[in-house]
This record gives C-alpha cells, sequence and structure tokens, in this order.
C-alpha cells in the first residue's frame, strides 16, 4: 500500500493532491512540526536520512520502497501507477516542454529562492540584490506565464502546476505576500481553489487551515 | 540544430556532458562571466527571462524552442532525441526509483544547499544550524549512496550523475571543500573523470579550466 507521509504546513500537500487527481488509493500519515523548532517531528525524521517531507512508502514489483523528494515521489507514483496520465504531456504533445520546465523550476528556481530567503531572515539580513532580482525575475516570469496559459503547463491541469502550487499558497501564507498586483496569478488560484481533487486534498492535509488562494 | 548555450564555470556543463554521452550533434555557444559580477553577460541574458544558464534552443517538430533549467533540459533531450537511452531506468527497472531521487536531489537539495551558502556568506553571516544540518545531512547521504552504488542511479550511470557531478566538482572547487574524508565520493569521481564523454564535455566547456575531481 502506498502511504504519503505528510508534515504539516509542507510542500508534501502535493503528493496528496497528485493522487487525489489520479483518484488512486493510499494511506495518509499527518505529522505534527515541533512547536519551539517548527522542524519535522522525530518519527519523520527516523524515516529518511533528509529529515524532511514529503516521504512515501511503498511495496510494489517485490521492492520496498523508501522515497523521498517531491518531483521523484510525483514521477514514481506517475510511471508506477499512472503511466498515460494527461496529467503528463508526452514528447509529442505540443506542450512538453513547457510542462517540464515549470515541473522543474517550481522546485529548482521557485523553492530555491524560498530557501535563500529563509536563511537570510534566519540572519537577520536582506536579500543581497543580485540573489533578490532573481526572486523578482520568477514571479513576473509566473505573472507572464499565466496570462499566456490558463495552466503552467499549458491548457490543461499537469504536474507543473501540482509542483508550483504549495509556494504560491500556503507557503505564501507565512510570508505575508499580496498578490494583488497578479491578476493573472489571482485568477489561476482560483481556477486550482475550484477543483473537487484540490479540494479533498487540502481538506485531508490541513484540516482547519484553508490554503491561502487570495 | 540543437544549440547549448553554456556560461563558462556554470551547471550548464551537465547539457554538453548529456550530449558526449548520447553522441548526439549540438552547435554550442560559450558566454564567459561578467568580470565583476560574475553574472551572465547582457546576450546570455536577452535569450532567457530567468537570465542564467543553462538555455538550449531547438527547432523541432515545427516548433522553435529556448528552454531553460537544467532539470528540464535533461528530460526535453532524452524525451525528443534518445527516448530508449540506458541513462534513464524506466519504470520496470530496479533502479527506477533511486535514479528519480538522485536526479531531483541534486537541484531540489544539493543545489539549493548551495545557493542559501552563497546568499548567507554575501551577507557576512554563517548558516544557522537547522539549515547547517541540512547541508550535513546531503554530503552524508552522498558518501552513503556511493558505498551502497557505483553511480547515484545504481549500477550504471544516469541522468541522476550528470545532474549531480557539477556541484561535486565544478562548484566545490569555488568552496575550497576538501573530500579527503569521502573515500567513496574520491573514487566515484576518478570513475566520473575516466568516461571519454566527460572529458570531451569539459575540454569544449572550460578549455584550460579542468574539473575538480580530488
Amino acid at each position: 500500500m502506498l502511504t504519503v507521509h505528510h508534515l504539516r504546513i509542507s510542500q508534501s500537500e502535493r503528493i496528496v493532491w497528485l493522487l487525489e487527481e489520479l483518484e488512486l488509493d493510499y494511506e495518509l500519515k499527518l505529522y505534527n512540526r515541533d512547536p519551539d523548532t517548527r522542524l519535522a517531528p522525530p518519527e519523520l525524521k527516523a524515516l529518511h536520512p533528509m529529515e524532511v517531507a514529503p516521504v512515501i512508502t511503498d511495496a510494489k514489483d517485490g521492492q520496498s520502497l523508501v522515497l523521498g523528494e517531491s518531483g521523484a515521489i510525483v514521477e514514481y507514483i506517475i510511471g508506477k501507477y499512472a503511466p498515460d496520465t494527461d496529467l503528463v504531456p508526452g514528447p509529442e504533445h505540443p506542450d512538453f516542454a513547457d510542462h517540464l520546465y515549470w515541473f522543474h523550476f517550481a522546485n529548482a528556481t521557485f523553492m530555491t529562492n524560498g530557501m535563500m530567503q529563509i536563511a537570510v531572515n534566519a540572519v537577520g539580513a536582506q536579500m543581497p540584490p543580485p540573489l533578490a532580482k532573481r526572486v523578482t525575475n520568477a514571479w513576473e516570469q509566473i505573472e507572464t506565464r499565466l496570462g499566456e496559459a490558463d495552466y503552467f503547463g499549458g491548457s490543461q491541469l499537469t504536474t507543473a502546476d501540482i509542483m508550483m502550487v504549495f509556494q504560491l499558497t500556503t507557503s505564501r501564507a507565512f510570508n505575508n505576500m499580496t498578490i494583488d498586483h497578479l491578476p493573472n496569478l489571482q485568477a489561476y488560484l482560483q481556477r486550482i481553489g475550484s477543483r473537487d481533487a484540490y479540494q479533498r486534498a487540502m481538506a485531508k492535509c490541513e484540516p482547519g487551515f484553508p490554503p491561502k488562494l487570495d
């Protein structure tokens, strides 16, 4: 049985949303952050050497698996359980490259920006200008993209959206960032928030903490 | 024609190495960093809104493409030009999950750690302990993995290695980090450095600047 180990208020919400979109069976285990450090509790840390979420466990094809990294987990679930899903445009699809770009941008650029901000804030400093420019570029690129297409990958929901939305909602809620100046992003988040699968996922992952959609 | 826009001393060396492993035809354009800011020069910035390397340009299947993000470029090239390569273990391969894990770990965790260090160093501070712990965990996990398997994905070279090596060599050369205490990593880098395709790629990307393999 596929099990998702979800740390509350973390990027592991992506995996639950993916599984709800695919309508696959899974078990969900919720973990609360340590109230002092805000880090994962010992029982989640014990699962995987990186000591962060998401982690899935699975037993399939005779292998017992413990897997971390959002992007890897998404590709694993698709490859093993849903190889023909429309959530991943294939090499012949016109959205192939755009989907790949935003799928990787989510963690390699956008989440990295967020982690740099966390690190700099933690030492009481401001982002140095060349790195602050990366942050600005990323938000501008997002707003531009959502003016060109309804979803990051193109005309339909893909795993690029599933990777991107956490930073645009749950994570943003902790940074006091408004998006009043980003109308394309506002409209996009309303589209995402109206999806049954997204609503089911958030109700399971974050009961009592609705996602920040505006 | 597939063109790789390589910023000197940057992660775009990965793409050149991939293409040499696949023995595909491509054009290589080299860009020097601005000597003062160490950032990309205007002609590379003009190619893509993120203003960083790598970028590829391509014209295929009637589409003219400009694509950034290392991970996206690797998956694009494989999907379009080398779908049957052994560099990507498929869903039925025993290395499927391990390959995915390290392929994504390279940028989403390991490069993110490096960017946090760059940001904190730039403001003259030290990494806060919870974030420094992530860095330590990552290096320990790398050394452990390379004691279990000859390559990150398993018994053979995969795109996980192609994503990982830049941070272990070229990038490390700028951080004065020795790996004398990491014998598995030392042996691994000797294996990588002995590959003809890797040697060809580094000779083309960084003439006069051999990669840091010890």
